[in-house]
């Protein structure tokens, strides 16, 4: 059966893209994943967590396990909300909405607020996952450069004046990952951030600020784009996949009360409550500052064995960012194609993700590609540096 | 600050509407909860999923915590199907998609078919819920009334035909409980099934078929509308919730591979490995057969406990339909507004969900209210019965 004209116009426009997830890198189980974007499975509270679920269900009995949840989902928005507020967000609790992980709060943002003739500004490169969302809503992007500062906001105002002069339609959102950025691991300086916050109210445009890894600091966290915002144009998404665990998918969106209300309307029947009602009986045991501080150590370790590995063992035309927090390296190989290499890497034991991914026009990111330190262990990263630079040298004699 | 020029052309439509759950009555804690959906609590299987979370967690560690999860992602899709199978829906893996609950499969499978104008059929009085997800992608509904034998085909024939004399637009997809119906609790049976698909092929719609309550058959369960598809139009729609539990989240999609595909577009970055390896887990244990098995013969007595209290204590101008499976008994009471009523009910201790709320248009419902037989013990059905019983003769008083 033919089902073409039972599609609505919507999903019709969004499978013009390439499927999703096709982007994923199949990854053989030996390699060294320096592409994967996990926590440090030694990390996961594997025992807690199921200590959690143990207390919880012998407290409450059935109750966290029917449609409305507990008490306890309240108390995983206080918690959030207290947490939140240590980091300079002052917020209410009717000002957060609790989702399923990071990726509902993208796609719950898109859904309120894009059309598919909505013009949506990306950084270059961004978060492949967001994008992917964002292309199920729209066709319409710009792409603000990204240097070792995180975005160039001089680039974007001078692209924002040009669209202006050009009577070209402007921006209504921007997608920005301020705080240790997928795939690059570069920071907004504090200044950059005040210029983005005055564009935006000089060109009316919201802000979802994508903060996924910003308890992972090294020395010190800038602020929030949230904690800067005076008018309410900022869309703070946030998570404990990186703190806790991805799988319990617990994220959030904090911003205006007025907002939440919106995004809740198409919130309401795909809420998780059990979940949440686990994470927060953990929290009770280990708050979320806690929990990043033992991890911000160890990532932090990693992330240094990563980059002397490279400065140890790459040839010179591999250039790279130093993160200051997160999980990620970013890496320039000069005329190389990063997703033909792959084969290579991977035949030799070390994965990574091509470039191209993070990149609308794909044909962009050709030369990059991204490294994480989150996932393997320091001996197995300084390896997987080795075997990596091995194979770029062999690729350029070759 | 003002967001109304933020909204998409969607959202601003969706938010014509009523807040979702704003029809969920406010019932004091202390009443005989016949309005609550929920499973009995003393079924919910609470060690057992306890257990499960801690074998699952021994076992596999932090894997079912990372993002992609398990293989035992792939066995519930596999337990599931053969339970199907079972079901005499003939199944492959591949045409079912594994949801959070049945909610979410109806708001996919709105978002892959529905525009704005899309033309829906529902049942008239339907499950709320699911036409509060539908007026959100769109507004325009055709009404099958519904008798003691479920949804009436004959008179959605003699619509289906007047519609398309006057040329007016035909339905693209319909919605239907046609087992053990939310809220009547009413059964199709298969002459009226047939007749449908017969409909559908005619009329060149689409059918989902909402078959939560389906495994809580007294005697018998009919043929699924899936099992009787031939062109691949049914978007079968089912849930462990009344099963195992609720607060799982688990329901699924069964239908053709192409559409799968297409429904999995969206689902991807949705998705809940974590809960999904918990079912899974569990149902190695205790089948979904086993499981519906036992809790069949509970509901069946509850039921008949209802029903027979009904007799006994309800005046004679109140009139229901008898189930034969399901958590629901539907009643009439001639010249009654049972929203205005529940305020009395609950007074005195017992509660209902006031019938307007499964109508499109409220009016419609004020004489109707819906009972559940799930949550209550038998003991407490009884008693609830009796005092709405009083209730209701005494308003006839005042």
């Amino acid at each position: 059966m033919n089902y073409t004209s039972f599609f609505s116009e919507q999903s019709k426009a969004s499978f013009q893209n390439e499927p999703p997830g096709e982007w994923m890198p199949n990854i053989p189980n030996d390699c060294i994943r320096l592409s994967s974007g996990y926590p440090d499975p030694q990390l996961v509270p594997v025992q807690e967590i199921d200590q959690a679920v143990h207390d919880l269900l012998t407290k409450e009995q059935d109750l966290p396990l029917h449609y409305l949840g507990t008490p306890k989902m309240d108390q995983l928005k206080s918690q959030i909300t207290k947490h939140l507020n240590k980091r300079h967000i002052s917020l209410q609790e009717s000002e957060l909405l609790v989702t399923a992980g990071a990726c509902q709060a993208i796609d719950l943002i898109s859904r309120v607020f894009m059309d598919r003739d909505t013009v949506v500004a990306i950084e270059k490169p961004t978060y492949m996952e967001a994008l992917e969302i964002f292309k199920n809503y729209t066709s319409h992007f710009v792409e603000i450069p990204i240097d070792d500062q995180g975005m160039d906001t001089e680039q974007f105002e001078k692209m924002l004046m040009e669209r202006k002069k050009n009577a070209q339609p402007l921006p209504k959102m921007v997608y920005t990952i301020p705080t240790f950025h997928n795939p690059t691991g570069t920071t907004m300086p504090v200044e950059r951030r005040h210029q983005l916050m005055q564009l935006a109210s000089e060109y009316d445009f919201l802000i979802i600020e994508d903060h996924a890894y910003g308890d992972l600091y090294f020395d010190e966290l800038p602020p929030p784009l949230k904690s800067l915002d005076k008018e309410g144009r900022v869309l703070h998404v946030g998570s404990l996949s990186k703190i806790v665990a991805p799988g319990l998918r617990i994220g959030w969106i904090a911003t205006t009360e007025t907002l939440i209300q919106k995004l809740y309307w198409f919130k309401k029947d795909l809420d998780h409550p059990f979940l949440q009602a686990v994470m927060s009986t953990y929290l009770e045991s280990y708050s979320i500052a806690e929990q990043s501080e033992s991890l911000r150590l160890v990532y932090k370790e990693k992330a240094e064995t990563m980059t002397r590995a490279l400065e140890l063992y790459m040839p010179e035309e591999v250039t790279w960012f130093y993160p200051d927090g997160g999980y990620f390296v970013w890496i320039q190989i000069d005329g190389v194609d990063t997703t033909k290499l792959l084969t290579t890497a991977t035949e030799n034991g070390v994965s990574y993700i091509p470039g191209e991914f993070f990149f609308l026009n794909r044909e962009e990111g050709k030369s990059y590609l991204r490294l994480s330190y989150s996932y393997e262990s320091k001996e197995q990263i300084e390896k997987g540096i080795k075997l990596l630079a091995d194979v770029i040298k062999n690729n350029n004699k070759a």
